[in-house]
């Protein structure tokens, strides 16, 4: 499964297909001893075939027999025939035994491929490294369940929260390193989201430049807002790019974006457009930059979200730290269970101040 | 050096003394290779042996000649004679032949050693890993040079800087993981600051608790500030141990801690506390440790620095970052350099918004 999830990883960020990796394995040997690597795959986008097929294709032209064999796949395998048969089917028809996967697909279409093995006799066995499985499936499996593309909220700030001085000065809070890290990241988002506010103090491009551009092409460039966007303003020099969303709603926001063919969308603020989507519950990870200074005035990186006990705070569950330059990127996923936690922790106490 | 380094770091954090190690090396063999370690020492607190003896001491109950050997220190050898012989002389009457140092003693008092040890004809280098080595002596450095008590100011808020919710609700912000630390860090300074506001908001008892009590005597409870301090604060739980600085300016209360034989005091907040130590220029190390929390609303972390423009931040060097439970802990020290750094960067131009 290992194998098969970094052979997931290596499909596109931004296809409307999952990221889905499959390795096939001869059967036991009456030995014992590692089973042997018959083939393997990974989807490469719509289009092209699904990483069962693409694993079966590479057994079959290394001559490799696939009968008996065992099929280790990152997503249950589909039964829905689209562009490319149904993986189900294809994995039927190639005689393997047994299947192995991590995530079970819950997409109403393509559901079923699991019970539909094992009607057909094939031992069929989901759940393996479920977290990582999921990892790698965050945007699409939104996009399934939720019907809305994935959010990623960006925050870059001081220490203490600050996203500008008094005087409203802002570049730049964090370092070339974090900057580049950001830009990599648009290049894996379909579009950049901004508020009016941001977009009139900044003036911003919202492109990918730097070594990350070229790799992909440039993300919608997406002004969210009521008030109007200057017709000089830089987030238009492509205007096939440039979307202005009349509205102060972060659901209709993602809805309009949906049926652009947005899957992933990054926040990059302001404040008041940052909190609407954390007020909305509307933001599945955050990317938080935070430089090693302290301003003690200037804008915070979030208004107000009408909290007004610590024990109602968005709480969130850090997945990974490390420095970036001189400032640190805390890396953030959504957690459910973190107010609860707090509450039985102040239940027990702990050490007091 | 690494070793009479990790020797040094054993010494007492919260002695008078400064933390030294010292190695005694053979003379080189006529075969080359590594050359074979007579003696080891380091300083274990005022009125014990320092590094050189305690390593000479060591070799001598090892049978070891150490005539023509090295000494590897990791502070010049002092030329005082205190309640111990001046280490410079202990060196020269063991017969050693060269002295291999990394910080050189810039106590007026000590200092010279070096220059006493050449000119009876020992041969004498300074410098090396000279940044390893002031890092272990900072308290210790900072007391000497600029004469008054290192100052370490704890941070701990939300990603957007709050150490409060609006109700003013804050505990607790950290973890527990993150609040053991920070005990632990208590644990080794002579003195726990905060303003009388906090005390009033949050009556702390500024004691060390948990696994990191019993190494050492409790650290003293200083409140500052010209407000009373209520006749059942729980920072008065023992009278021996509570110290009211009836001051708002900084230079004045490490004056007053100084006197009272502090060496190294944690500066606990609150904002206004933590802003005059900040404005004054008195913060040698920051411990910021920041919860995977949002607030939006609710005091922020340092109030006020006076700052307009962001070229005029508060710069710090980030020395290390880690998890810390769910939180994140960023360790800062003093950053001279930062400000002009960032002019040039800005001169430059990297990679745009």
């Amino acid at each position: 499964m290992q194998l098969a999830l970094s052979l997931a990883a290596r499909g596109p960020l931004r296809d409307p297909n999952p990221r889905v990796g499959c390795v096939l394995l001869a059967p036991p040997s009456p030995g014992g001893g590692p089973r042997r690597i018959l083939g393997r795959g990974f989807h490469r986008g719509a289009g092209t075939p699904h990483a069962e097929a693409a694993a079966l294709d590479d057994a079959r032209s290394a001559g490799a027999e696939v009968r008996g064999a065992t099929a280790v796949v990152t997503l249950e395998p589909c039964s829905h025939t689209g562009r490319t048969p149904s993986c189900a089917d294809a994995l039927l028809g190639a005689g393997v035994a047994e299947v192995v996967y991590s995530v079970a697909d819950p997409n109403p279409v393509a559901a079923g491929g699991a019970a539909r093995l094992r009607t057909r006799g094939v031992h069929a066995l989901g759940g393996l490294r479920v977290a990582e499985g999921e990892a790698l499936l965050r945007v699409w499996l939104t996009g399934v369940i939720e019907r809305r593309p994935f959010v990623t909220l960006k925050l870059a700030s001081t220490l203490d929260g600050r996203i500008a001085a008094a005087d409203g000065s802002s570049r730049w809070i964090t370092s070339e390193a974090a900057r580049l890290h950001a830009h990599q990241r648009r290049s894996e988002a379909c579009a950049i989201l901004v508020g009016t506010g941001t977009q009139r103090s900044d003036d911003p491009t919202l492109s990918v430049r730097g070594p990350a551009a070229g790799h992909a092409p440039q993300p919608l460039r997406v002004v969210m807002g009521l008030r109007d966007v200057a017709a000089d303003a830089a987030v238009r020099a492509d205007p096939e790019l440039f979307v202005h969303l009349r509205t102060h709603d972060p659901v209709t926001a993602l809805e309009e974006l949906r049926l652009l063919g947005v899957r992933h969308v990054i926040v990059e603020g302001g404040p008041t457009i940052s909190a609407a989507f954390l007020r909305a519950g509307l933001v599945d990870e955050i990317d938080a930059y935070v430089a090693p200074i302290l301003l003690g005035d200037g804008a915070s990186s979030v208004s107000s979200l009408d909290i007004g006990r610590l024990r109602d705070a968005s709480r969130w569950a850090t997945e990974s730290v490390r420095p970036l330059g001189v400032d640190t990127l805390i890396h953030l996923v959504r957690d459910t269970r973190a107010n609860a936690e707090y509450d039985r922790a102040v239940a027990a106490e702990g050490v007091a101040a």
